[in-house]
C-alpha cells in the first residue's frame, strides 16, 4: 500500500521551479509520484514507505527552496 | 568593435528563467555575452554584429518569455 503525505513549500515562482522541486523530490528513495500546486506550494508525494521529514527537507533545500 | 543592446523581456520569476533566457539567447550567432537582470527585465546583450529585433524576439518566445 502506498503512503501519501502533503507538505508545503515556499519559494516556488514558476514553472522551473516546480520541476526543481519534482525532480529532487523524485531522487528520494521509494518515492513513486510528486505533485506539486504552485500557487498553494502543496506538495504531494506518493511512496512505497513512509517519508522521514528529514529526507523531504533536504530534497527541497536542493532544489533551492524552503520545507515549511 | 562588439555591439552592446538592451531589451526588456517580461515573465521571467526566477532565476532558472533568467537561466533559460541567457541560454536561448547565447545561440544566437555573434552573441558573446549575455546579461539579465531578473528584478527589471533588462537583457543586455554583446555581440560581433547588429542584433536583429526578430531575433532577439524569437530566442525570448523560445525560453517562453515575451520581449517588450
Amino acid at each position: 500500500m502506498a503512503e501519501v503525505s502533503t507538505w508545503t513549500v515556499t519559494g516556488m515562482t514558476c514553472g522551473h521551479c516546480v520541476a526543481s522541486v519534482t525532480e529532487e523530490l523524485s531522487e528520494i528513495p521509494g518515492v513513486e509520484s510528486v505533485d506539486v500546486v504552485l500557487d498553494s506550494g502543496a506538495v504531494t508525494v506518493t511512496s512505497a514507505t513512509p517519508l522521514q521529514r528529514a529526507a523531504v527537507e533536504e530534497a527541497v533545500a536542493e532544489a533551492g527552496y524552503t520545507l515549511v
